[in-house]
Protein backbone atom coordinates (compact mmCIF):
# COMPACT_ATOMS: atom_id res chain seq x y z
CA UNK A 1 0.00 0.00 0.00
CA UNK A 2 1.27 3.46 -0.57
CA UNK A 3 1.04 6.25 1.28
CA UNK A 4 -1.10 9.54 0.92
CA UNK A 5 1.91 11.72 0.64
CA UNK A 6 3.16 8.71 -1.94
CA UNK A 7 -0.08 9.16 -4.07
CA UNK A 8 0.00 13.05 -3.98
CA UNK A 9 3.13 13.37 -5.35
CA UNK A 10 2.47 10.93 -8.18
CA UNK A 11 -0.42 12.32 -9.42
CA UNK A 12 0.41 16.19 -8.97
CA UNK A 13 3.39 15.30 -11.32
CA UNK A 14 1.03 13.68 -13.88
CA UNK A 15 -1.70 16.49 -13.68
CA UNK A 16 -0.31 19.30 -12.21
CA UNK A 17 -1.47 20.67 -8.34
CA UNK A 18 -4.47 22.54 -8.55
CA UNK A 19 -7.49 21.36 -6.35
CA UNK A 20 -10.64 21.77 -8.18
CA UNK A 21 -13.21 21.80 -5.37
CA UNK A 22 -16.84 21.15 -5.97
CA UNK A 23 -19.28 23.08 -4.00
CA UNK A 24 -22.22 23.01 -6.07
CA UNK A 25 -24.83 25.48 -4.16
CA UNK A 26 -27.63 26.87 -5.45
CA UNK A 27 -26.19 30.06 -7.90
CA UNK A 28 -23.90 27.05 -9.63
CA UNK A 29 -26.53 24.55 -10.34
CA UNK A 30 -28.97 27.30 -11.75
CA UNK A 31 -25.93 28.74 -13.83
CA UNK A 32 -25.71 25.01 -15.14
CA UNK A 33 -29.55 25.51 -16.55
CA UNK A 34 -30.89 22.92 -13.35
CA UNK A 35 -33.70 23.99 -11.07
CA UNK A 36 -31.72 24.06 -7.54
CA UNK A 37 -32.93 20.45 -6.54
CA UNK A 38 -31.30 16.73 -6.01
CA UNK A 39 -31.33 16.16 -9.85
CA UNK A 40 -29.07 19.72 -10.26
CA UNK A 41 -27.08 18.36 -7.21
CA UNK A 42 -26.08 15.62 -9.11
CA UNK A 43 -25.59 16.81 -12.49
CA UNK A 44 -23.17 19.14 -11.27
CA UNK A 45 -21.39 17.11 -9.17
CA UNK A 46 -20.55 14.23 -11.69
CA UNK A 47 -20.41 16.68 -14.40
CA UNK A 48 -17.28 18.27 -12.61
CA UNK A 49 -15.85 14.74 -12.72
CA UNK A 50 -16.87 13.77 -16.12
CA UNK A 51 -15.18 16.93 -17.76
CA UNK A 52 -12.22 17.10 -15.52
CA UNK A 53 -11.62 13.56 -13.82
CA UNK A 54 -8.30 12.75 -16.46
CA UNK A 55 -7.12 16.11 -16.19
CA UNK A 56 -7.06 17.44 -12.75
CA UNK A 57 -4.93 15.81 -9.69
CA UNK A 58 -7.25 16.55 -6.51
CA UNK A 59 -11.17 17.17 -6.44
CA UNK A 60 -12.47 18.84 -3.28
CA UNK A 61 -16.29 17.93 -2.55
CA UNK A 62 -18.01 20.21 0.20
CA UNK A 63 -19.87 17.98 2.10
CA UNK A 64 -21.96 20.61 3.29
CA UNK A 65 -23.67 21.32 -0.26
CA UNK A 66 -24.65 17.77 -0.39
CA UNK A 67 -25.69 17.18 3.14
CA UNK A 68 -28.38 20.31 2.34
CA UNK A 69 -30.30 17.64 0.27
CA UNK A 70 -30.76 15.45 3.17
CA UNK A 71 -29.05 11.83 3.17
CA UNK A 72 -30.00 11.63 -0.80
CA UNK A 73 -27.35 14.40 -1.71
CA UNK A 74 -25.18 12.68 0.97
CA UNK A 75 -25.99 9.64 -1.66
CA UNK A 76 -24.72 11.81 -4.42
CA UNK A 77 -21.50 12.61 -2.77
CA UNK A 78 -20.57 8.56 -2.27
CA UNK A 79 -21.08 8.66 -6.08
CA UNK A 80 -19.28 11.76 -6.73
CA UNK A 81 -16.40 10.28 -4.53
CA UNK A 82 -16.59 6.84 -6.54
CA UNK A 83 -16.45 8.58 -10.29
CA UNK A 84 -13.56 10.73 -9.36
CA UNK A 85 -11.47 8.27 -7.77
CA UNK A 86 -12.26 5.62 -10.88
CA UNK A 87 -10.65 8.81 -13.11
CA UNK A 88 -7.71 8.30 -11.14
CA UNK A 89 -7.63 11.82 -9.58
CA UNK A 90 -7.59 11.96 -5.51
CA UNK A 91 -10.66 13.37 -3.34
CA UNK A 92 -10.41 15.28 -0.68
CA UNK A 93 -13.88 15.53 1.88
CA UNK A 94 -14.05 18.72 2.93
CA UNK A 95 -15.96 17.94 5.74
CA UNK A 96 -14.02 19.47 8.45
CA UNK A 97 -14.96 16.79 10.88
CA UNK A 98 -13.63 16.91 14.18
CA UNK A 99 -14.89 15.49 18.05
CA UNK A 100 -13.26 13.56 20.49
CA UNK A 101 -12.95 9.70 21.61
CA UNK A 102 -15.17 6.69 19.55
CA UNK A 103 -17.22 9.81 18.19
CA UNK A 104 -14.04 10.72 15.97
CA UNK A 105 -12.99 7.30 15.79
CA UNK A 106 -16.85 6.95 14.03
CA UNK A 107 -15.62 9.99 11.66
CA UNK A 108 -12.39 8.38 10.80
CA UNK A 109 -14.78 4.96 9.75
CA UNK A 110 -17.06 7.31 7.78
CA UNK A 111 -14.34 8.91 5.88
CA UNK A 112 -11.18 6.89 5.77
CA UNK A 113 -12.09 3.30 6.12
CA UNK A 114 -11.46 0.55 2.90
CA UNK A 115 -15.04 -0.06 1.61
CA UNK A 116 -16.47 3.13 3.18
CA UNK A 117 -18.53 4.42 0.12
CA UNK A 118 -17.98 8.21 1.78
CA UNK A 119 -14.17 7.59 2.15
CA UNK A 120 -12.07 9.65 -0.67
CA UNK A 121 -8.17 9.76 -0.07
CA UNK A 122 -8.10 12.62 2.51
CA UNK A 123 -10.27 14.43 4.82
CA UNK A 124 -10.49 18.13 5.92
CA UNK A 125 -10.73 18.01 10.10
CA UNK A 126 -11.20 20.91 12.57
CA UNK A 127 -9.16 21.09 15.64
CA UNK A 128 -11.03 23.26 17.83
CA UNK A 129 -11.38 20.00 20.42
CA UNK A 130 -7.18 20.34 20.36
CA UNK A 131 -4.63 18.49 17.58
CA UNK A 132 -4.30 15.44 19.94
CA UNK A 133 -8.23 14.70 19.52
CA UNK A 134 -7.51 13.92 16.11
CA UNK A 135 -5.53 10.93 17.12
CA UNK A 136 -8.28 8.24 16.09
CA UNK A 137 -8.54 10.01 12.38
CA UNK A 138 -4.37 10.09 12.21
CA UNK A 139 -4.24 6.31 13.02
CA UNK A 140 -6.57 5.23 10.58
CA UNK A 141 -5.51 7.15 8.07
CA UNK A 142 -2.04 5.82 8.67
CA UNK A 143 -3.43 2.49 8.09
CA UNK A 144 -5.38 2.59 5.04
CA UNK A 145 -2.79 5.39 3.38
CA UNK A 146 -5.48 8.30 3.33
CA UNK A 147 -4.73 11.54 4.41
CA UNK A 148 -5.85 14.16 6.80
CA UNK A 149 -5.87 18.32 6.10
CA UNK A 150 -5.99 19.92 9.37
CA UNK A 151 -7.66 23.54 9.72
CA UNK A 152 -4.78 25.53 10.70
CA UNK A 153 -4.84 29.42 9.16
CA UNK A 154 -7.93 30.31 7.33
CA UNK A 155 -8.28 33.50 5.12
CA UNK A 156 -11.89 34.55 6.83
CA UNK A 157 -11.57 37.73 8.98
CA UNK A 158 -13.02 36.20 12.03
CA UNK A 159 -10.43 33.53 12.06
CA UNK A 160 -8.17 35.29 13.87
CA UNK A 161 -10.15 35.37 17.20
CA UNK A 162 -9.25 32.17 17.45
CA UNK A 163 -6.21 31.25 15.46
CA UNK A 164 -3.74 33.98 16.46
CA UNK A 165 -4.69 33.04 19.82
CA UNK A 166 -1.45 32.87 22.04
CA UNK A 167 -1.27 29.47 24.30
CA UNK A 168 0.51 28.77 27.09
CA UNK A 169 4.21 27.73 25.51
CA UNK A 170 3.88 31.09 23.66
CA UNK A 171 2.92 29.89 20.46
CA UNK A 172 -0.62 30.73 18.75
CA UNK A 173 -3.35 28.21 18.00
CA UNK A 174 -2.35 28.01 14.57
CA UNK A 175 1.54 27.47 15.08
CA UNK A 176 0.76 24.71 17.71
CA UNK A 177 -1.17 23.20 15.01
CA UNK A 178 1.64 23.30 12.09
CA UNK A 179 4.11 22.30 14.85
CA UNK A 180 1.96 19.26 16.02
CA UNK A 181 1.27 18.17 12.19
CA UNK A 182 5.60 18.54 11.29
CA UNK A 183 5.61 16.17 14.39
CA UNK A 184 3.09 13.62 13.08
CA UNK A 185 4.69 13.37 9.79
CA UNK A 186 7.77 13.11 11.13
CA UNK A 187 7.00 10.50 13.14
CA UNK A 188 5.03 8.18 10.17
CA UNK A 189 6.81 9.03 7.12
CA UNK A 190 4.30 9.22 5.72
CA UNK A 191 2.82 12.93 4.74
CA UNK A 192 -0.30 11.86 6.00
CA UNK A 193 -0.77 15.04 7.87
CA UNK A 194 -1.44 18.39 5.78
CA UNK A 195 -2.74 21.92 6.40
CA UNK A 196 -5.35 23.74 5.07
CA UNK A 197 -4.17 27.74 5.19
CA UNK A 198 -6.10 30.17 3.26
CA UNK A 199 -4.42 31.75 0.14
CA UNK A 200 -6.19 34.94 0.41
CA UNK A 201 -4.42 37.08 2.84
CA UNK A 202 -0.99 38.50 2.78
CA UNK A 203 1.06 35.65 4.73
CA UNK A 204 0.67 32.04 5.62
CA UNK A 205 0.05 33.81 9.54
CA UNK A 206 2.02 31.01 10.86
CA UNK A 207 5.76 29.22 10.20
CA UNK A 208 5.52 26.85 7.63
CA UNK A 209 8.81 26.81 7.02
CA UNK A 210 9.59 23.21 8.45
CA UNK A 211 6.45 21.79 7.59
CA UNK A 212 6.75 18.38 6.05
CA UNK A 213 3.22 17.46 4.54
CA UNK A 214 0.89 19.24 1.80
CA UNK A 215 -0.68 22.29 2.18
CA UNK A 216 -4.19 23.05 0.91
CA UNK A 217 -4.89 26.62 -0.03
CA UNK A 218 -8.22 27.09 -0.64
CA UNK A 219 -9.46 30.77 -2.41
CA UNK A 220 -7.18 30.40 -5.38
CA UNK A 221 -9.63 32.46 -8.18
CA UNK A 222 -13.20 33.88 -7.31
CA UNK A 223 -12.02 34.51 -3.61
CA UNK A 224 -9.18 36.70 -4.85
CA UNK A 225 -6.14 34.39 -4.63
CA UNK A 226 -4.00 34.25 -7.45
CA UNK A 227 -1.37 31.77 -7.91
CA UNK A 228 0.97 34.27 -8.70
CA UNK A 229 1.31 35.25 -5.23
CA UNK A 230 1.35 31.89 -3.55
CA UNK A 231 5.07 32.32 -3.10
CA UNK A 232 5.03 35.61 -1.47
CA UNK A 233 2.39 33.27 1.04
CA UNK A 234 4.37 30.66 1.53
CA UNK A 235 7.97 30.92 0.75
CA UNK A 236 10.32 28.34 0.43
CA UNK A 237 6.85 25.64 1.11
CA UNK A 238 5.07 26.74 -1.64
CA UNK A 239 6.26 23.65 -3.50
CA UNK A 240 4.18 21.95 -1.12
CA UNK A 241 1.19 24.05 -1.71
CA UNK A 242 -1.95 22.85 -3.14
CA UNK A 243 -3.94 25.74 -4.33
CA UNK A 244 -7.61 25.07 -4.20
CA UNK A 245 -10.51 26.95 -6.25
CA UNK A 246 -14.39 26.33 -6.49
CA UNK A 247 -16.24 28.83 -8.79
CA UNK A 248 -13.74 30.24 -10.31
CA UNK A 249 -13.86 26.46 -12.36
CA UNK A 250 -17.20 25.51 -11.10
CA UNK A 251 -18.88 29.17 -13.17
CA UNK A 252 -17.65 27.75 -16.60
CA UNK A 253 -19.72 24.57 -16.83
CA UNK A 254 -21.29 23.00 -18.68
CA UNK A 255 -19.27 23.75 -21.38
CA UNK A 256 -17.02 20.73 -21.17
CA UNK A 257 -14.50 23.09 -23.20
CA UNK A 258 -14.49 26.32 -20.95
CA UNK A 259 -13.81 24.40 -17.91
CA UNK A 260 -11.06 22.20 -18.92
CA UNK A 261 -9.61 25.78 -20.39
CA UNK A 262 -10.20 27.28 -16.78
CA UNK A 263 -8.28 24.52 -15.29
CA UNK A 264 -5.50 24.40 -17.44
CA UNK A 265 -4.85 28.19 -16.91
CA UNK A 266 -4.58 27.69 -12.64
CA UNK A 267 -2.57 25.24 -12.88
CA UNK A 268 0.69 24.93 -11.61
CA UNK A 269 3.29 22.09 -13.15
CA UNK B 1 -43.53 30.56 15.75
CA UNK B 2 -42.05 29.99 19.48
CA UNK B 3 -38.20 30.57 20.05
CA UNK B 4 -35.55 27.72 20.77
CA UNK B 5 -35.26 29.00 24.29
CA UNK B 6 -39.40 28.94 24.65
CA UNK B 7 -39.37 25.23 23.24
CA UNK B 8 -37.10 24.42 25.40
CA UNK B 9 -37.96 26.04 28.30
CA UNK B 10 -41.52 24.27 27.82
CA UNK B 11 -40.07 20.92 27.21
CA UNK B 12 -38.04 20.73 30.07
CA UNK B 13 -40.39 22.34 32.49
CA UNK B 14 -42.61 19.46 31.53
CA UNK B 15 -39.75 16.13 31.46
CA UNK B 16 -36.72 17.73 33.20
CA UNK B 17 -33.64 18.68 31.68
CA UNK B 18 -31.68 15.90 30.95
CA UNK B 19 -30.57 15.30 27.53
CA UNK B 20 -30.15 11.62 26.28
CA UNK B 21 -27.47 11.21 23.63
CA UNK B 22 -27.60 8.79 20.87
CA UNK B 23 -24.46 7.23 20.25
CA UNK B 24 -24.86 3.97 18.33
CA UNK B 25 -21.41 2.71 18.16
CA UNK B 26 -20.55 -0.89 17.47
CA UNK B 27 -20.35 -1.70 21.50
CA UNK B 28 -24.27 -0.25 21.82
CA UNK B 29 -25.34 -1.89 18.52
CA UNK B 30 -23.47 -5.32 20.12
CA UNK B 31 -25.21 -4.54 23.33
CA UNK B 32 -28.26 -4.47 21.72
CA UNK B 33 -28.14 -8.14 20.33
CA UNK B 34 -27.33 -7.11 16.67
CA UNK B 35 -24.42 -7.42 14.58
CA UNK B 36 -22.56 -4.10 13.87
CA UNK B 37 -24.21 -2.43 10.72
CA UNK B 38 -27.02 -0.76 9.10
CA UNK B 39 -29.72 -2.73 10.60
CA UNK B 40 -28.18 -2.77 14.44
CA UNK B 41 -28.13 1.02 14.06
CA UNK B 42 -31.12 1.26 13.24
CA UNK B 43 -32.86 -1.19 15.73
CA UNK B 44 -30.79 0.83 18.51
CA UNK B 45 -31.44 4.76 17.39
CA UNK B 46 -35.10 4.15 16.82
CA UNK B 47 -35.71 2.28 20.08
CA UNK B 48 -34.42 4.45 22.35
CA UNK B 49 -36.56 6.92 21.07
CA UNK B 50 -39.32 4.36 21.09
CA UNK B 51 -38.58 3.45 24.64
CA UNK B 52 -38.22 6.65 25.57
CA UNK B 53 -39.88 9.34 23.38
CA UNK B 54 -42.61 10.30 25.72
CA UNK B 55 -40.06 10.75 28.99
CA UNK B 56 -37.03 12.37 27.79
CA UNK B 57 -37.14 16.29 27.05
CA UNK B 58 -34.00 16.65 24.34
CA UNK B 59 -32.21 13.42 22.61
CA UNK B 60 -29.36 14.06 20.86
CA UNK B 61 -27.99 11.61 18.40
CA UNK B 62 -24.22 11.91 17.35
CA UNK B 63 -24.06 12.41 13.43
CA UNK B 64 -20.85 10.89 13.31
CA UNK B 65 -21.87 6.92 14.13
CA UNK B 66 -24.61 7.58 11.26
CA UNK B 67 -22.19 8.90 8.67
CA UNK B 68 -20.18 5.63 9.82
CA UNK B 69 -22.61 3.75 7.83
CA UNK B 70 -22.51 6.15 4.56
CA UNK B 71 -25.75 7.60 2.93
CA UNK B 72 -27.77 5.08 4.11
CA UNK B 73 -26.90 5.56 8.01
CA UNK B 74 -27.64 9.25 7.28
CA UNK B 75 -30.90 8.34 6.43
CA UNK B 76 -31.40 6.27 9.28
CA UNK B 77 -30.50 9.47 11.24
CA UNK B 78 -33.34 11.26 9.14
CA UNK B 79 -36.08 8.70 10.88
CA UNK B 80 -34.21 9.38 14.24
CA UNK B 81 -34.86 13.10 14.12
CA UNK B 82 -38.71 12.28 12.70
CA UNK B 83 -39.74 9.97 15.51
CA UNK B 84 -37.97 11.87 18.03
CA UNK B 85 -40.00 15.40 17.62
CA UNK B 86 -42.80 13.40 16.53
CA UNK B 87 -42.72 12.06 20.32
CA UNK B 88 -42.84 15.75 21.28
CA UNK B 89 -39.16 15.74 22.68
CA UNK B 90 -36.66 18.27 21.13
CA UNK B 91 -33.34 16.75 18.99
CA UNK B 92 -30.18 18.26 19.13
CA UNK B 93 -28.07 17.26 15.94
CA UNK B 94 -24.83 16.86 17.42
CA UNK B 95 -22.42 17.16 14.14
CA UNK B 96 -20.32 19.71 15.45
CA UNK B 97 -20.36 21.45 12.07
CA UNK B 98 -18.53 24.63 11.27
CA UNK B 99 -17.46 26.27 7.70
CA UNK B 100 -17.65 29.74 5.92
CA UNK B 101 -19.61 31.71 4.16
CA UNK B 102 -21.61 30.14 1.56
CA UNK B 103 -20.52 26.51 2.84
CA UNK B 104 -21.51 27.83 6.78
CA UNK B 105 -25.18 28.39 4.63
CA UNK B 106 -25.24 25.33 3.33
CA UNK B 107 -24.75 23.71 6.59
CA UNK B 108 -27.42 25.66 8.10
CA UNK B 109 -29.83 24.72 5.21
CA UNK B 110 -28.90 21.08 5.98
CA UNK B 111 -29.77 21.01 10.15
CA UNK B 112 -31.67 24.64 10.89
CA UNK B 113 -34.51 25.00 7.73
CA UNK B 114 -37.95 23.94 7.21
CA UNK B 115 -38.70 21.08 6.09
CA UNK B 116 -35.08 19.53 5.48
CA UNK B 117 -34.78 16.14 6.67
CA UNK B 118 -31.95 16.66 8.54
CA UNK B 119 -33.00 19.60 10.50
CA UNK B 120 -33.76 19.09 14.29
CA UNK B 121 -33.81 21.71 16.95
CA UNK B 122 -30.94 22.54 16.75
CA UNK B 123 -27.13 21.89 15.86
CA UNK B 124 -23.51 21.52 17.34
CA UNK B 125 -21.30 23.89 15.48
CA UNK B 126 -17.53 24.48 16.26
CA UNK B 127 -15.90 27.63 15.89
CA UNK B 128 -12.19 27.40 14.93
CA UNK B 129 -13.27 29.40 12.25
CA UNK B 130 -14.26 31.74 14.72
CA UNK B 131 -17.60 32.86 16.16
CA UNK B 132 -18.37 35.00 13.42
CA UNK B 133 -18.03 32.39 10.89
CA UNK B 134 -21.20 30.93 12.11
CA UNK B 135 -23.09 33.88 11.18
CA UNK B 136 -25.43 32.37 8.18
CA UNK B 137 -26.16 29.56 11.07
CA UNK B 138 -27.38 32.14 13.64
CA UNK B 139 -30.18 33.84 11.19
CA UNK B 140 -31.74 31.00 10.16
CA UNK B 141 -31.84 29.63 13.43
CA UNK B 142 -33.30 32.97 14.44
CA UNK B 143 -35.83 32.77 11.37
CA UNK B 144 -36.83 29.22 11.64
CA UNK B 145 -36.79 29.55 15.50
CA UNK B 146 -34.01 26.41 15.94
CA UNK B 147 -30.53 26.70 18.46
CA UNK B 148 -27.05 26.39 17.74
CA UNK B 149 -24.56 24.68 20.89
CA UNK B 150 -21.33 26.68 20.05
CA UNK B 151 -18.15 24.48 21.18
CA UNK B 152 -16.75 26.37 24.03
CA UNK B 153 -14.46 24.69 26.20
CA UNK B 154 -14.63 20.66 26.26
CA UNK B 155 -13.70 18.28 28.84
CA UNK B 156 -10.97 16.33 26.95
CA UNK B 157 -7.83 17.30 28.20
CA UNK B 158 -6.19 18.21 25.01
CA UNK B 159 -8.71 20.66 24.27
CA UNK B 160 -6.61 23.16 26.37
CA UNK B 161 -4.24 24.37 23.64
CA UNK B 162 -7.31 26.01 21.66
CA UNK B 163 -9.42 26.35 24.15
CA UNK B 164 -7.41 28.29 26.29
CA UNK B 165 -5.55 30.28 24.84
CA UNK B 166 -5.31 33.81 25.10
CA UNK B 167 -6.45 36.79 22.55
CA UNK B 168 -5.50 40.23 22.03
CA UNK B 169 -8.09 41.58 24.43
CA UNK B 170 -6.47 38.90 27.27
CA UNK B 171 -9.59 36.76 27.03
CA UNK B 172 -9.29 33.10 26.48
CA UNK B 173 -10.62 31.89 23.35
CA UNK B 174 -13.17 30.07 24.68
CA UNK B 175 -14.08 33.08 27.03
CA UNK B 176 -14.38 34.97 23.61
CA UNK B 177 -16.82 32.38 22.73
CA UNK B 178 -19.07 32.64 25.55
CA UNK B 179 -18.95 36.47 25.26
CA UNK B 180 -19.98 36.45 21.76
CA UNK B 181 -22.89 33.72 22.33
CA UNK B 182 -24.06 36.17 25.20
CA UNK B 183 -24.07 39.07 23.33
CA UNK B 184 -25.82 36.89 20.59
CA UNK B 185 -28.29 36.24 22.72
CA UNK B 186 -28.92 39.61 24.35
CA UNK B 187 -29.35 41.39 20.47
CA UNK B 188 -32.20 38.40 19.26
CA UNK B 189 -33.96 38.08 22.76
CA UNK B 190 -34.48 34.41 21.27
CA UNK B 191 -32.17 32.25 23.35
CA UNK B 192 -31.31 31.14 20.72
CA UNK B 193 -27.35 30.68 21.04
CA UNK B 194 -26.31 27.94 23.85
CA UNK B 195 -22.73 26.59 24.77
CA UNK B 196 -21.36 22.67 24.84
CA UNK B 197 -19.13 23.00 28.33
CA UNK B 198 -17.82 19.97 29.77
CA UNK B 199 -19.27 18.69 32.78
CA UNK B 200 -16.49 16.28 33.59
CA UNK B 201 -13.95 18.89 35.23
CA UNK B 202 -13.74 20.55 38.29
CA UNK B 203 -14.99 24.10 37.10
CA UNK B 204 -16.01 25.34 33.85
CA UNK B 205 -13.12 26.50 32.27
CA UNK B 206 -14.51 29.95 31.70
CA UNK B 207 -17.09 32.08 32.93
CA UNK B 208 -20.82 31.34 32.41
CA UNK B 209 -21.76 34.09 35.21
CA UNK B 210 -23.50 36.36 32.31
CA UNK B 211 -24.74 34.00 29.93
CA UNK B 212 -28.15 34.02 29.17
CA UNK B 213 -28.78 30.77 26.76
CA UNK B 214 -28.69 26.64 27.04
CA UNK B 215 -25.48 25.03 28.16
CA UNK B 216 -25.18 21.25 27.04
CA UNK B 217 -22.77 19.76 29.42
CA UNK B 218 -21.81 16.42 28.12
CA UNK B 219 -20.15 13.23 29.89
CA UNK B 220 -22.56 12.47 32.62
CA UNK B 221 -22.40 9.57 33.73
CA UNK B 222 -20.16 6.63 32.23
CA UNK B 223 -17.66 9.69 31.41
CA UNK B 224 -17.36 10.73 35.12
CA UNK B 225 -19.50 13.52 35.23
CA UNK B 226 -22.13 13.55 38.22
CA UNK B 227 -25.66 15.62 37.96
CA UNK B 228 -24.27 16.55 41.90
CA UNK B 229 -21.31 17.94 40.69
CA UNK B 230 -23.34 20.60 38.28
CA UNK B 231 -23.71 22.92 40.64
CA UNK B 232 -20.17 23.16 41.32
CA UNK B 233 -18.93 23.59 37.81
CA UNK B 234 -21.47 25.81 36.84
CA UNK B 235 -22.28 27.77 39.77
CA UNK B 236 -25.30 30.39 39.22
CA UNK B 237 -25.68 28.97 36.49
CA UNK B 238 -26.01 25.79 36.73
CA UNK B 239 -30.47 26.26 35.91
CA UNK B 240 -29.03 26.86 32.19
CA UNK B 241 -27.47 23.29 32.08
CA UNK B 242 -28.56 21.02 29.93
CA UNK B 243 -26.99 17.63 31.43
CA UNK B 244 -26.17 15.12 28.79
CA UNK B 245 -25.86 11.00 29.23
CA UNK B 246 -25.36 8.41 26.44
CA UNK B 247 -23.63 5.11 27.21
CA UNK B 248 -25.17 5.64 30.86
CA UNK B 249 -28.54 5.08 29.01
CA UNK B 250 -27.91 3.43 25.91
CA UNK B 251 -25.98 0.39 27.42
CA UNK B 252 -29.50 -0.34 29.71
CA UNK B 253 -31.21 -1.36 26.30
CA UNK B 254 -33.26 -3.12 24.92
CA UNK B 255 -34.87 -3.46 27.84
CA UNK B 256 -37.68 -0.81 27.97
CA UNK B 257 -37.81 -0.92 31.69
CA UNK B 258 -33.86 -0.19 32.50
CA UNK B 259 -33.61 2.40 30.05
CA UNK B 260 -36.33 4.62 31.68
CA UNK B 261 -35.18 3.89 35.25
CA UNK B 262 -31.76 5.33 33.88
CA UNK B 263 -33.34 8.18 32.81
CA UNK B 264 -35.65 8.60 35.82
CA UNK B 265 -32.44 8.40 37.88
CA UNK B 266 -30.14 10.69 35.59
CA UNK B 267 -33.19 13.28 35.59
CA UNK B 268 -32.76 16.70 36.92
CA UNK B 269 -36.16 18.62 37.70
Amino acid sequence: MSSYGERLAAVTAERGRLCVGIDPHRGVIEAWGHEYGLAGLEAVARGMVDALGDVVAVFKPQSAFFEAHGSAGVAVLERTIADARAAGALVIVDAKRGDIGSTMAAYADAYLADGSPLAGDALTVSPYLGFGSLQPALDLAHTTGRGLYVLARTSNPEGAGVQTAVGEDGRSVAQGIVDAATEANAESGQGAVGLVIGATREDAGCDVSRFNGSILAPGIGAQGGTIQSLAEIFGPATDRVLPSASREVLMRGPRRAELREAVARLNLR
